[in-house]
């Protein structure tokens, strides 16, 4: 047992802290599907395969780094609980994983985030803080509470027990891959702070090699794109609300971002049409609820922002199915088949 | 290599050609996942586990047995083809494993079928011969195609090979709750002519005999209920369309009642309300996409038609998720979380 909250730790993760993490998590999270179709497939004139994180512990991947992080708090860290700040999904991952582990929780969330990411952070016994987007600064409410509490911080990305639980899709995705006797070319992952795509990347550079690792964002929101473009990290402007509320995060973590940057192929970006038409796609094709922010990867690929050779095998992460019913039906409209 | 096609088997089928079936199914089909919601399991006051054939190859369980059938026709026969008629879902089901063992396949299906399991049997290869599902008899014109063509009728239920494949769900169903640790007290499944339940019920008094079966159906369809209570086949009149379309079938399988009348502890009947409710609970609890026909045993579980103890473990079979997206909408808007 480590006696420090994990956000106190400086050091990358590595492979064995993800293989570590997939022991802590086994039998706590789910090892979820690869989904394929071949009527898409013939579609598009490549294998898309897609790693169904919707179907994970609370509807996204991001339990699996909450997990891992919180069950390494000490037992008088546990007591003392812990805080984190998320537009959802790692809200209720700290939440579920919190309350599997009989650990306080208090969860920062902006005011307007989803409506069901909001009822079931609390449904998971955790208690909600809500702030203003535009206005005011999560990261020092966050701090603020955490001292008054002497509770620890679950940070969502910049922490390498989080890093290391998300790298267990990475982990996943190379035996799933194994297990049908294929090597991916690509493997496109949303990316918000960098959590998830560093994650994996630090699982696929030992077990997958040869896959070209590429994130996927939101046009306006695509820090990352620019970042390993520039080698350096940038920062973007304050931009409007956005249906991709998932990945609305304004610069790359230092830690993923170190991790990134030589790892990763390159950055996509895709706009909101086209996020639409990937959800639609996917419950057509896949029968998955994917949230806007969970699209992005499978967006990347059906409009050809990723540049694909015939038959190529792509994976795609769809990190997450929180998304308020109505949006979700509004969507499905306007994207008829 | 059997030389005369599946349909014309008259023996029932048992534990071994289910196994076999699983044989003939691995790499080919999908092993579905058993999906949990604690936040849901709260809320019920049971442990309820959800077999998501929706995530099934074609979308729904029936690629199970037609691929089983399919593949046991010899070369001559293969050359000949497939006849099957079918609402939709077993139409995919054939197309789909008429198309991967290289076999032309005719599907005569209702005019007014979904939309999307339209498109999708054909886009599998398959010609389709629509009919009107109140004036003609699908049998009639099935068996006509196929005597033309020489052709080998693909039951939708009534077929051993069809049931041992359908089987398959059960199997998996065992393995999964003994990885889990746990033997179901109720397994619920989705009933049309019953090639489904029945399969389950030739796994599970095997492997889980502990667990009771039930059949669900939509009220006004249920004529397997009524078959059960009375010890024998009785057919329903004929009814209005309905939104839960892949269960329409007036009368129980020949086999499969057999099947069921010595393995099922009865039948439950869900209303076209509680069937929604239901699509709305699996896409929000479970990220699911699942069709009106695939959501009758979950409903019946939320709907309390199961009086089920405090604490029961009861496994739902999710059939389908081949809904058309305006009618999904449609559902969501009526039933919001």
């Amino acid at each position: 047992m480590n006696s420090s909250p994990p956000s106190d730790a400086i050091t990358l993760p590595g492979f064995e802290d993800a293989e570590a993490a997939a022991r802590r998590l086994a039998g706590k999270a789910v090892r979820t599907p690869l989904l394929e179709s071949p009527l898409l497939n013939d579609q598009l004139g490549c294998r898309l395969l897609i790693k169904a994180e919707p179907l994970q512990r609370t509807g996204s991947f991001k339990f699996r780094g909450a997990y891992n992080a919180v069950s390494q708090l000490d037992d008088e860290a546990r007591r003392r609980g812990v805080v984190a700040y998320s537009s959802g999904n790692h809200a209720q991952g700290v939440a579920a994983a919190s309350a599997m582990l009989d650990v306080p929780a208090v969860i920062v969330m902006p005011s307007d985030a989803p409506a069901i990411k909001l009822a079931n952070t609390r449904a998971w016994g955790a208690e909600v803080v809500t702030y203003d987007r535009t206005g005011e600064d999560r990261q020092a409410i966050c701090e603020a509470l955490a001292r008054e509490r002497g509770a620890a911080i679950i940070r969502p990305y910049d922490d390498r027990h989080v890093i290391a639980g998300q790298a267990t899709v990475g982990l996943e995705i190379a035996a799933q891959c194994e297990d049908l006797g294929i090597e991916p070319d690509s493997v496109v992952v949303p990316c918000g702070g960098g959590g998830l795509s560093s994650g994996i990347a630090i699982a696929l550079r030992r077990l997958a090699p040869k896959a070209k690792i590429w994130t996927a964002e939101p046009e306006g929101y695509d820090d990352t794109a620019r970042s390993l473009a520039a080698g350096r990290r940038i920062g973007i402007d304050a931009t409007p609300p956005s249906i991709v509320d998932a990945l609305l995060a304004p610069m790359p973590g230092e830690m993923t971002f170190e991790i990134l940057r030589d790892t990763v192929a390159g950055g996509l970006a895709v706009d909101e049409s086209a996020v639409e038409r990937a959800m639609a796609a996917a419950f057509a094709h896949f029968k998955l609820v994917v949230e806007p922010g969970g699209a992005v990867a499978v967006a990347s690929v059906l409009e050809r922002k990723l540049d694909y050779r015939p038959g190529a095998t792509i994976v795609c992460v769809c990190s997450g199915g929180n998304v308020d019913p109505a949006l979700f039906a509004d969507i499905l409209r306007r994207n008829p088949a």
